[in-house]
């Protein structure tokens, strides 16, 4: 039971030749924001518009996952969550850390022959290859939307919906779950019109900060994970991440480095790095959450100001053979956040007796985490010699307890980001236009005069083209 | 049969408000640029420097290919591909566009009881989910590594070679095809002493441009993909893309386009959208190709200059709840690339009879196709509107054919790009320090000098870091 450290050691300037990193007194002069943003977070939560640095202690909604997953454990092997964004990126992060992947995840423990699919985008070809893998009398949808509207999980949904009817003459409502807004919405409607069980996303929980709460939760549960180690690990950082002290807490000190290496050393990339394969989805997840809550227009200028930045999720070692070329010698405008695993239970060992060639000669006797342990380090010092800034979270292990508290510090890490660059860090108001014009497309009759505005657009321009 | 046309309409300043795009002027005035690297990339074929062009010529090496795939489906079922980087992201690419991915890829046809697995990171834990998987007496495992030497690559053989051993008394080489380069490095000499097969990767032809060489083409006849299709398209690209002319060469016309977007407009980011999730590994194999190719130091000016811009793959419509925020009230540092696919074999059509609720009954009737390509429409008409250039190349369909002209086609428009930006589009010099201090911190010998670096570094910084 560790806490996360950070290290910023390379975000701060060492040598007068470290031309591209704040020095510290830059750092320690900034630190008055940072402890504003924290304020303004704390006046956010105790105002009730945010929520998501509390669900650990969402005692009735904890209970009633809880409850449904064990009905749903009578019957149920199979769960197919539906949804899209926010409510798919949490539920994949958690099972890729700490499920094994088989095109499904595979739960543990007790649950181990439960199966969680993740139908998260809308394309006929995964539906196509989804239906056979399914036996629905053994299989439970969860269709997860915080709107209850969602265009691309309702019509998931609405696929499955047809099928499990016609299949089914009777229980038809148990082969669903909805985590949904309660008292708002196409799906709250639904299920109080069919008595489909909702579980629900608190009002003041934005879809990407929703991990913790039962959008992630009930598949966590049905996969046999532990959630309370889970939100005990949430509950761990909530006790740092509060803290007014960049000394003390990694998420103000990140934060603050964040915000400085954007608005001054004008770092428009921020690429983050985890040493395994277990935490790809992990850095999708962050992805959404730093690009959907930092990229806006800050009104704090008198001209337009477009601010954020563009998350480039990477995996070491792998990635070392497709990005880092770029990394190291392209334009200098990225930090890098580099996450480190510590400890991890499996292991082997390349043996002593290896071809005698030199590349394998050199790796023998080398464990594989050793040589991955090595090559981190090695990339961390190349960055450190060429003067580009990055900093480190070392994770103790990959287990419930460390993810939970791995979610809320980067969660609080973003928030307070995008407090310090004067952005709502919790709203999206740039994805509105394109569904309005997607239903406009699709004839919806509210939406005639965007529709009228896309013909005018297209009509107005010269087309350009190459058809060989 | 049909070609991938290109559209660049909202690349070109369309109204004076269009204040971020090209005009139609500069583009013509460029238009020399292109045409020099036309000739660069002809005149670097001549002298045999680059045979990425001409993969669907190499009778022998396809001849060798189709050999050793019916030797090896005598007997085995199931094929492990371990590379990294342009060992892997080609073969991933095809297989995750051609065949069914159920945690392994599904082959097709007459193979659909093969089974492909990639092992494309070193960890630990990747290892330990394949390996229960595996009935060794019907695995082959193919060995992919230019140099012969690649760490990562190596190690995980050797795992594998010590487990393959340890199981079986006679016959070892036949669960190893090595494909690499011919006359030099570890894998070669090991192959010569032991009797196992190489496949040989053509000195010329680069890991990241190697997708169409048996590097891809071993996997995908394996899985019972036609390759002489997937190399008719490659043929079929080669006949346009020499063209001298943006009217008629779709991979000129792009090429030009990314270079002044990048040289003038100041775009470090290129975001490559797909909207299939069969193409999420395309545009992963997108993200190596262009990052490695184009992220260079280049000599062209007095001080170092930095080029290269930073690949954001997408997949539509999924990331509009992920990205698209940032993409749309972000910084305007960015190119968007679309790809669209115009014809799907495969659809499902929500039916008239849903929930009466606006958001299900708007949809009533409608494909998941005909979603998906409004939802398309929908955000490139809002790109357009806020004045954030994109182009478009449309794809007629996702087969061996067009897959095949789509990969050649790419990898000429990063070529002609990097020959325009005056760098290496087939070197990556990054990469070597990295690969050294790795060596050096695994002690050894002939990096001693290198560790000494390391501590020198290490001890002379003043260390910044949290612990809650």
């Amino acid at each position: 039971m560790q806490p996360i450290s950070f290290d910023y050691t390379f975000a701060i300037k060492q040598f007068t030749q470290d031309i591209d990193r704040i020095t510290h007194k830059i750092l320690q002069n900034a630190i008055p924001n940072v402890l504003k943003a924290i304020n303004e977070l704390r006046a956010l939560r105790e105002l009730g518009t945010i929520g998501f640095t509390d669900l650990h202690t969402n005692e009735p909604g904890i209970k009633k996952v809880k409850d449904t997953v064990q009905r749903c454990q009578n019957w149920a092997d199979t769960l197919v969550i539906i949804g899209i964004g926010g409510s798919s990126l949490g539920n994949k992060c958690i099972h890729m850390a700490l499920n094994e992947y088989h095109g499904y995840f595979k739960g543990t423990g007790s649950c181990s022959t439960n199966r969680i699919f993740i139908l998260d985008n809308l394309c006929a070809e995964d539906i196509a290859s989804l239906l056979p893998q399914l036996d629905i009398n053994k299989t439970v949808f969860n269709v997860i939307s915080k709107s209850g509207t969602t265009m691309e999980s309702i019509a998931n949904f609405l696929i499955f919906y047809e099928i499990v009817k016609a299949q089914k003459k009777t229980a038809l409502n148990k082969h669903f779950i909805f985590t949904t807004t309660s008292g708002k919405g196409d799906l709250y409607n639904l299920a109080q019109k069919s008595g489909i069980t909702c579980l629900d996303i608190p009002e003041n929980v934005g879809g990407r900060y929703s991990v913790l709460s039962p959008v992630g939760l009930f598949s966590s549960a049905f996969a046999g994970l532990n959630i309370d180690a889970l939100l005990d690990g949430a509950r761990n950082a909530s006790d740092y991440c509060w803290l007014p002290s960049i000394e003390t807490n990694p998420a103000a000190a990140a934060a603050l480095i964040y915000y400085l290496y954007f608005t001054k050393n004008k770092k428009n990339t921020h690429v983050f790095w985890a040493y395994s394969s277990k935490l790809e989805a992990l850095c999708q997840w962050f992805s959404q959450l730093w690009a959907e809550s930092l990229g806006k227009i800050t009104p704090s200028k008198k001209t337009k100001n477009h601010v954020g930045q563009s998350p480039l999720a990477t995996i070491g070692p792998r990635d070392q053979h497709s990005l880092w070329q770029l990394y190291v010698q392209g334009p200098p405008d990225k930090i890098h956040t580099m996450l480190k695993i510590n400890e991890s239970p499996t292991d082997f060992t390349i043996p002593e007796d290896v071809p005698s060639f030199e590349s394998f000669t050199t790796l023998k006797n080398c464990s594989i985490n050793n040589i991955v342990t090595n090559e981190q380090q090695a990339i961390e010092f190349v960055l450190a010699r060429n003067s580009r800034p990055f900093v480190r979270f070392d994770l103790p292990r990959i287990d419930e307890f460390h993810l939970g508290q791995l979610l809320l510090l980067l969660e609080f890490v973003t928030a307070l980001t995008g407090l310090m660059l004067h952005v709502d860090p919790f709203d999206q108001p740039g994805v509105e236009e394109g569904k309005q014009m997607t239903y406009a497309l699709l004839n919806h009759p509210r939406y005639t005069h965007k529709l009228a505005e896309f013909h005018r657009l297209y009509s107005s321009c010269k087309t350009y083209g190459v058809v060989p």
